[in-house]
């Protein structure tokens, strides 16, 4: 790594849980693009003081994790429109001294829909938590909807489909016909590690009358639903492209400097390793 | 540098005006002696909420200079007696969220009273500042005075003499004879840059008279006074030898390892380079 000077800028991450994927991600792009910063995960106890430490410090830019993305919102100074649509803020920038949050995975899911050039179909949104919430909010402001919810959970399904005038209903075997020409699955089917990690979060008839699948889990990269939306001819957006934009774009409001997209993919490789 | 993880523990200074001096001296040693620490000067605008950040994202030690050193004493949790001696601090550790209070050159000073074995004679403290505070303290808890101030200032000078039971005069020529056997200077003459770089802070009988001399004036290392006194065949002690002292002091607080006399005066030339 490069020397730390006192102008180094800092930029850090504050989760429940650290990890090193973020430290590695900033910190080789920083030397990779010779960029004077350097990046650290932290954790805390007390979240309004932790924000009110990256304010007095000058501490550049804060990402935000669980269980933290809402309670940030009345610890900001401004609220930008990516963050004001889901209500969540996963990235702070501290602009001397003033606090401006963001929501990178809004910004990656919303700019996907429009480089993809995906038809403005019916949708389906399978999930009702935070990435959902991201992705119903991001079709509605791509101009989709109102499409469907589905999610198990009777309190959080009807109350995110409520939230953007969109029907709700429980699983995807009660889809009315034609309802999910966009198939986006929100839900942690298929994620490597979980219960679910083998297996399809839609039937095969849903799958054969999608027209675009889009699916939000990012570990694989190719998940059993890409792989089967990709056999099935189907055009795919995957969670991986999700994630890498997402990084993008949070290290392009932190530095100014925006990483080209196989910087991206070689520092998450390098991340993840 | 050594690369950064989730578990690299964070060291910051704060002044109003960050040099790279001490980012420099402990980012050194920490390479050297493979200490998982990284290290950064940090200003601030609002001292509360920068003492705040530092306990809330753990961040392990912190550095206190000008003119913050009172101000900490309400911001932490618990003042040890070097810190309380003189109602200054210039080191917080943060154990798990605890802030302890420390001023490490009071320490340093009362240290080089005991292994340069001063006798215990008479003495005259030169200034009324913060560093001629820590001198009188750290006199008195050697078993030294009442002594004598010497301090053109009439507020500071009578005010720090009457805290501590000694007596003031206004110049150097105005002391008992026999009450200055330690002569120690806390004023900026002598130091580099400084408005009398190459003056003597006493006359040469005050000088004839001395059993003792302490300059802790640390730039240059050898002070016209150090000169003087190495000349006229006096024990002395140099303010290189206070900070060398006071910053290995800080570091073994921050680290658990103290560096060799040898390895603290490497850092100190380089981090001055």
């Amino acid at each position: 790594m490069r020397d730390i000077s006192k102008d180094t800028r800092l930029c850090i991450s504050l989760s429940a849980r650290p990890t090193n994927i973020g430290t590695r991600f900033h910190n080789h792009l920083y030397e990779l693009l010779d960029l004077d910063f350097v990046y650290k995960a932290f954790t805390t106890t007390d979240i309004a003081a932790a924000i009110g430490g990256v304010r007095a410090l000058g501490i550049r830019g804060c990402s935000v994790s669980m269980p933290w993305k809402e309670d940030v919102i009345a610890l900001v100074d401004e609220m930008t429109p990516s963050a004001t649509a889901i209500e969540s803020v996963n990235t702070i920038v501290n602009d001397d001294g003033r606090l401006i949050a963001y929501n990178t995975d809004f910004i990656a899911i919303r700019t996907l829909l429009d480089t993809h050039e995906v038809p403005r179909t019916s949708c389906a949104v399978l999930g009702a938590g935070g990435m959902a919430k991201a992705c119903v909010a991001a079709l509605t402001d791509a101009g989709f909807g109102p499409g469907t919810v589905v999610a198990r959970n009777a309190t959080s399904g009807p109350a995110l489909a409520e939230q953007y005038g969109w029907a709700w209903v429980a699983s995807p075997e009660e889809l009315a016909d034609g309802a999910a020409e966009l198939v986006l699955n929100a839900t942690p089917v298929g994620m490597a590690g979980g219960p679910a990690e083998n297996d399809l979060p839609v039937g095969p008839e849903l799958m054969e009358a999608a027209r675009t699948v889009f699916d939000v889990v990012a570990f694989p990269s190719r998940t059993p639903l890409v792989r089967a939306a990709e056999a099935a001819g189907k055009p795919v957006i995957s969670g991986a492209e999700v994630i890498a934009l997402q990084a993008a774009e949070q290290f392009a409001l932190y530095t100014g400097v925006r990483p080209t997209p196989e910087q991206v993919a070689e520092a998450s490789r390098i991340s993840r390793a």
